[in-house]
């Protein structure tokens, strides 16, 4: 039974994906959701449910994921940081604590989302990038796939992107920014926008490491893209690779005074 | 038995050394060394021992750990690198291969050592720093552990920077670099000596940190140092933060082509 609350409390989380099946509740599995939900019940003795902004899957980690709640409860924003962290398993960790105004919806007012996705390209594996970051041994030509992120800006139909459509009918998507940083031997890709097809980044991903590779010219990328047919791009990297770093929103929808 | 090899292998080793009772072989637990040993003893049949430029403590990790043992096989040093992985556990990897030459010594030849130890300086924790940089709370003065820094440079006693001396009467050591720098929220003390005492890293971050934290002033971290006692610095900074970076040698000691 969720009971309604008089404050809408929104957080900014950051979780290490790789025990989860995902953000999204589900029965018998850990889920973020639930262990938020259940830290939420441990602190405020109310069952409250908890939305997301973007529901990350199985495996992905969030760095700025944003999600809210309603309580009756009153506690001032740093003791919803510190008491949430007590609670919380240390592979999630509530970062901020704000007052949201009534009608903020942390899923509907956001324009924008962020990702990043960490490939590990070098010769041999590194022990500290185990399980947060895809290891490509072979050198990836990062300028080709610097092209390809230019063909990606824009407002396109990125079905072919998306790994499964099924009532899916509005493909189109407007990324924002996309490009690849070199930070030594981590490469990582990094895209923004309005919001993104089931699988979508680590589809990009897969493809993008194809024409890394030179299994793909740019002309066949150009191609992938404007077949619109669900299924071309990828394969679908590994979740493990894949952040959600921030969500953006058009409003200043936070009261911080509490 | 430790059969006589008539190859030097050198090798360059990461580890997370967070499952491991450090690098020296012991009875019964996980070493690196137990490890290293056991997957050569796989790939060439030989028992061979294997010996490191500088045996790091229970849980301390390493990015550049030097290592070296005799050898009758004479596989290429590409294959010793990917050979030597595949039976590795995850947690520990090969680099580089290179021949050493005869008379080379990965430890007596070695004329400084590096390393780094992270602190996650942030209000809240970080899910991905767990296990890998030391988590302090409270803002650290970054300019008065810097001044210190300055302190720390050159050829002292270190005496107090020593948890135990035992038997140990040569307390004198030459630190080449001792900074601090800042990449977000991760502060990386990194130091550079010829050798170090026991736990002098980490009883050295130790004390930095009571500076950076206002406990002491920089004139009661001079006395410390002056004061030649051991077990003065410190506390002990906790292990999971430490990693030896980089051992420095005075020759062109390696041979590359095998």
């Amino acid at each position: 039974m969720f009971s309604a609350g008089t404050t809408k409390i929104v957080l900014v989380v950051e979780y290490n994906g790789g025990r989860y099946h995902g953000f999204q509740w589900q029965t018998n599995v850990p889920t973020i959701q639930g262990e938020l939900e259940e830290a939420i019940a441990k602190l405020t003795r109310e069952k409250r449910r908890v939305i997301a902004a973007s529901r990350t899957d199985t495996g992905v980690h969030a760095k700025g994921q944003v999600v809210s709640f309603w309580t009756a409860s009153n506690l001032p924003s740093k003791t919803w940081v510190k008491a949430l962290n007590y609670y919380l398993p240390s592979d999630i960790v509530v970062k901020q604590a704000f007052k949201g105004a009534e009608d903020f919806n942390v899923r509907r007012d956001a324009v924008s989302r962020e990702y990043d996705y960490c490939i590990w390209n070098s010769g041999v594996k590194s022990v500290f990038a185990k399980g947060l970051a895809y290891f490509v041994s072979k050198p990836l030509n990062l300028s080709a796939m610097q092209e390809a992120c230019q063909v990606l800006k824009g407002k396109h139909d990125f079905a072919s992107f998306a790994t499964f459509l099924g009532k899916m009918l509005h493909t189109v998507r407007t990324v924002y920014e996309a490009k690849i940083r070199k930070k030594g031997e981590l490469v990582i890709f990094h895209i923004v926008a309005d919001s993104f097809l089931p699988h979508q980044v680590r589809n990009t991903v897969g493809v993008l490491i194809r024409l890394g590779l030179g299994k793909i010219g740019i002309a066949d990328f150009r191609q992938i893209m404007e077949a619109r047919t669900w299924g071309l791009a990828g394969p679908t990297a590994p979740a493990y690779g894949l952040y959600l770093t921030k969500i953006n929103y058009s409003r200043p929808f936070i009261e911080t005074s509490i």
